[in-house]
């Protein structure tokens, strides 16, 4: 892709009201740009790493046996009385009435909408389980938007439904799932921790959240500094340098952003929009449910919080937008062209990449590039003349001096 | 995939406000299921139909060199008020209001939101041009929402919309994306009319419409019986039969289905909203832009009203949600279900293939086959036990008894 038609609209300075590094970033590098308090357009740069993101997403989940659909964002009133959930949600809900003054919700989540798809269906054990989900985007009207994508208005989510006949097989599914999302993040380039948390206007049993550890998190986690994620959980009432015997470690704190979460709902949309089966033995029961979200473009924000320096990104390998940069210093050299357009053209065959075709100066271009943050960087200059290139690995940090014919070998 | 994990909910009998053959389908296949009138979900295999023709949208376009991001639905009144729309634009534009009482919309289309994102950026010439669309839920308030998909209260659009420095670049980019349009159409298994048109509520110099003829569009349109897509627009005066020069045939009247539409924007937006760049001889200009919309959600009702019988579908290769159906006819046949799953195995090596592990009789599963519409079907029946299974190409209608290891060869 050429740089000079992608529009990467990158800043000197930050808007304003960016109070943090990703949100700062994510406007100079030109991924974001605001509409309005909490509402945000994807540029394309920033476009391009959220559908790697939801590839991820979709192949973890279509591995494990998960349908994808897509709900409607417009909800109509009657489905949340069915809930209870109209009176009892707040003013985070977005309402709105039709030209005919019928009333409406912009879906912060969809329990609703998926228990009234599946009911008529599943009606006997035999055709459960079921797991569906979808990459939407949903609403949330926040009393104090901010930190660009960590707290929005309008935001993307994946929402997973599963809906079995018995808690074990909800257990069965709770669990596979959670090894699902630490897949999802650890291929996103997250570690993340598995805290338990309560229910809140989901409703439900049992939840969990996945946070990323970020010292501009908004939620304060203790963990323990040996163990495995799920361990964390254990230790949600101990303080900083407190000892317990299932810490072999020390416990500590950190600040944690929520990427993920996941219910067991139980019963409670089940029995309130009667969504009842007949089970094996030939009785009438209601369905037992489990739901699970990832904030998508809360992860974007998430992986530039964690991947960078104030002076740019790092792409994470299997996100970032391209693999490749190539910047042509003197766009003006036909040399210089010529041995660029060769590169691209060929790396293309097997890697995205990037091309800065813009007759900018030198200077514009690295600091653009540093921003951007494309992992693996060509600098066409004034060696090209004697058959050489500079490589730049973003990762190590290591420049060298290469045969132009080398270039191939060291992507 | 497992169709028993798909979730496909056929149904007997359409619903009774589906007027028209495609709902009745996409109903009774279980492709979509309404929420609210106007509002559907889109069930996996209309979901899955839906991403195939977004595929193909995408390949046009990222092949013309344009870059795709992702803007809000929530759009704020003031950036409607720069362009004077928030006044012209009737019942249609969905309102509302955040808990502070700040007016929004849900965007029926997105000229604003794209103008505000680009208009600090293309300040020069050397800027343009530049072409930039997405693939997103809009809204619109129907007075009558009707057959299914048709006309919807909330859909999916591509619009792109781009910019340019003159009415040249402009006019050169218009013919390159009517090109791109009847190639993605044609892809989608739709043959397309293109019809001269007014410019509505988005306003500007030309506009023309892309229309997929069919008894159940909304639209007249005269057509010359032999010439070129584009010689079309000339006969839109005339009524069938009459004579005229440039028709070597007859004219001929049809009605059509609108799947797409292309805009000459010129100067509406970029004057009132203050988009102006500086030209080759150092003037400020206000940039030339073109809008170009297609109805995915509309295109894929418009591919089951062409590509079916009142009995079920048959999709067009590019865009089938699967190409190969198994059916092993008993399920609790050992020799039956290990041949039909060697075979899935096989073939979904290198294809999309779904398989029907369902315990449902011979006659539920053939008539879900025919009603979902996969277009190569495999059926493991009695013959299995010598080594034989009857293969349907559904294209053609040809059924054929065929040894086990031909079948390969066959899809």
């Amino acid at each position: 892709m050429k740089q000079s038609l992608l529009f990467v609209p990158t800043l000197k300075d930050a808007p304003k009201d960016a109070e943090v590094k990703s949100h700062k970033l994510m406007a100079r590098a030109g991924l974001i740009k605001q509409t309005a308090a909490g509402i945000y357009t994807y540029l394309p740069l920033g476009h391009r790493v959220m559908k790697k993101i939801e590839t991820i997403v979709r192949d973890e989940h279509d591995k494990r046996e998960c349908s994808e659909l897509l709900m409607p964002a417009i909800q109509p009133r009657d489905l949340w009385e069915e809930s209870g959930r109209w009176s009892e949600y707040g003013p985070e809900l977005m309402r709105l009435k039709d030209r005919k003054d019928r009333d409406f919700c912009l879906g912060p989540t969809h329990e609703e909408v998926i228990t009234h798809a599946v009911r008529d269906y599943i009606n006997s054990y035999k055709k459960l389980p079921l797991a569906l989900y979808q990459i939407q985007t949903k609403y949330r009207d926040e009393l104090r938007p901010r930190f660009g994508l960590m707290r929005g208005r309008e935001f993307v989510m994946k929402d997973l439904y599963t809906f079995h006949e018995s808690d074990e097989d909800l257990n069965t599914w709770y669990e596979k799932m959670k090894v699902a999302y630490t897949d999802i993040f650890r291929r996103c380039g997250l570690e993340t921790k598995i805290v338990s948390s309560d229910t809140g206007q989901i409703g439900g049993k049992e939840a969990d959240e996945f946070m990323v550890m970020s010292e501009v998190g908004e939620d304060t986690i203790s963990y323990c500094d040996q163990g495995s994620y799920a361990a964390n959980k254990e230790f949600s009432g101990l303080s900083a340098g407190d000892k317990c015997p299932e810490c072999e470690g020390t416990i500590k704190e950190a600040k944690g952003i929520e990427v993920g979460n996941i219910f067991k709902l139980g019963t409670k949309y089940s029995e309130s929009m009667n969504a009842y089966f007949t089970d094996r033995e030939g009785k009438q029961k209601p369905v037992l449910m489990g739901c699970y979200g990832i904030g998508i473009s809360r992860t974007l924000m998430a992986a530039v919080e964690q991947h960078s320096s104030d002076n740019g990104i790092v792409w994470p390998s299997e996100i970032t937008p391209f693999k490749v940069h190539i910047l042509p210093l003197k766009t003006n050299d036909e040399l210089t062209m010529e041995v660029a357009d060769s590169i691209y053209k060929e790396l293309s065959k097997t890697n995205e990449v990037l091309i800065d075709d813009r007759g900018e100066r030198p200077g514009v271009k690295f600091k653009d590039a540093d921003l951007i943050g494309i992992p693996y960087r060509i600098i066409i200059g004034k060696d090209v003349s004697e058959g050489k290139v500079e490589f730049l690995n973003r990762y190590t940090g290591e420049k060298n001096l290469v045969n132009i014919a080398e270039i191939s070998g060291l992507i």
